[in-house]
């Protein structure tokens, strides 16, 4: 038998109506075509956290400065952000890398260094990023993503800091899905009406400055930043390795868009874990075609609807290897119609 | 200071944007405000599944036989269900009792033993149970659901098993939330089109032979289940000492609308934990005006949305109480504005 349909009688004989586990069950089935057994498994749950710095950032496009980044750079290395609590409780592993925070962290251990630069330049003036950079961190991504599932996780979620990225992923989502640019730009870490106004027509700029298509690599280097391009890297180096992607913001999402174009079977491998607070979410989710299993109205990033949905994750493959079958339990089956 | 504004300081000051968590902070200031402290804790969650027969079981409302009761009580204490699975990986306990099956379960431990019948009367008929046993069935269940707290814990799940009790929840829906019985009736464990059209001509027989008003009580004693009324018993008893109540689907729901018209103040100890596949549970939300955390389409009762969503409940917690905040992880605040 093949492995779908066989998936799908295991799902269907356990103690239960037929398809009463709703979006779990879907869930189980992606699962065990992604790992290719009928009885997966998820190892050394792993998330991690692309951390760089913003030109843009310094137009006022966000109500923090940008000195945060690197602060809540040294929060995560200390355990105390959202993140660290949720995969803490999870029980996932948090790794930090610092793809181009606008900082000399010198030797710290626990945080990766793959530094691109110190921040992207602001794009209102120049590119973000030379293609060769672009590059450059969707390769030391890749590797990233890869190495992780060589040292043993199967199941791998993408979290983000960088203060002023909801700029690059509002350019990067009208692009690449064909949206009107003034949809995708949101509140971020909370602009009020007089921010986000004047967010928009400084993004509006932007795009009008810079003569660039579709094609998800120039977009990248030119709006895109430097935790933004290692992820998406990443995102593909992981899939490549046949492990679960758990993808939850409006960052994350943006990356995976950029992957999805150049390799679009990484959505096979990709759980969407979180629907976010922020409006331009739903747009992408809405292109790509997906839902959700959580929707808190959260915008926080760090990967914390990954880390929060989590547990479903582990419920829909423990359903799967540990419930009873109608037969293991002698339980009678439905009457015939 | 007054708790509530304490409570929303403490979670403002957290080193996250202003109401980043979205749910989560809605969730972790009513779980303060329920344990009374700007430190709450969860003890010993605990998942209680009531189990029943019901009388309309035998006019063909399921598309499974009585017996089914009766089989997954035995899949449950034997931790094959998948309310076992789940609660299992969410460190939650499973307690078992027997409100009234169709069979004489002998001498097992671990089942709790609390039978008010074998089973209900077909209210196609007569009540499904005289008011005599429906007040012991409460009153049983709220003993039941008080002794849960005083053995330790303070987060209480409510589950069920009842072949036909969506039955009962649908004519429970129509008369306590005033709606057209017709929008009430679902598919249950998986009707056809002509079993749901038969299911709605039953029922719709069985509310025209009865007279009674919309009272929970008369109500409940006609169309209910004593797994229903023991629940609702055992969600006014656990709220009573200050437990927190996850309430998941459509039958749990049902057992909530009783026992908040006897006690409203109920309403403030509920968290709602999932927004059920039958389409009667989105009108009895509505009718409460609330939004459960996971929407997952699943629609298999015994608590699974509870034991699914109790990861939720604790990170909640676990923000308030772990985080760092922007003084303590030397964090910028937002610029004013």
């Amino acid at each position: 038998m093949e492995l779908k349909p066989a998936l799908q009688a295991r799902i269907d004989t356990k103690t239960k109506p037929l398809g009463a586990l709703g979006g779990l069950e879907r869930l189980a089935l992606q699962i065990g075509l992604v790992q290719q057994t009928l009885s997966p498994a998820l190892y050394k749950p792993t998330m991690l956290i692309f951390a760089a710095d913003h030109g843009i950032a310094k137009s006022g496009v966000s109500p923090f400065p940008q000195e945060v980044t690197r602060q809540m750079v040294l929060n995560f290395l200390n355990g105390g952000a959202a993140i660290n609590v949720f995969a803490r409780q999870n029980g996932m592993v948090v790794r930090v890398v610092d793809a181009g925070v606008n900082h000399d962290f010198g030797d710290i251990s626990d945080l990766i260094y793959a530094k691109i630069g110190f921040g992207t330049r602001n794009f209102l003036e120049t590119p973000a990023m030379s293609m060769e950079q672009c590059e450059t961190a969707v390769d030391k991504g890749a590797a990233l993503g890869a190495q992780e599932v060589v040292n043993g996780s199967n199941v791998i979620g993408f979290g983000e800091m960088g203060i002023g990225n909801t700029s690059s992923a509002a350019i990067l989502t009208s692009k690449l899905c064909h949206l009107p640019l003034a949809q995708c730009v949101g509140r971020g870490t909370g602009l009020d009406d007089i921010g986000l106004q004047k967010k928009r027509e400084l993004l509006s700029q932007a795009v009008a400055r810079h003569e660039v298509g579709d094609g998800p690599m120039s977009v990248l280097a030119t709006f895109g930043g430097f935790e933004i391009a290692m992820m998406a890297g990443a995102m593909l180096g992981a899939a490549e390795k046949r492990a679960l992607l758990l993808i939850d913001g409006y960052i994350a999402t943006s990356a995976l868009l950029v992957a999805a174009k150049l390799q679009p079977a990484i959505l096979d491998y990709c759980v969407f874990t979180h629907k976010s607070g922020e409006p331009g979410h739903a747009m992408q989710l809405a292109s790509l075609g997906v839902e959700p299993l959580l929707s808190l109205e959260m915008r926080l990033g760090e990967g914390t609807g990954a880390a929060l949905a989590y547990p479903l994750v582990q419920a829909a493959v423990n359903f799967l290897n540990e419930m009873a079958s109608f037969e293991s339990a002698g339980v009678s089956e439905r009457c015939a119609a």
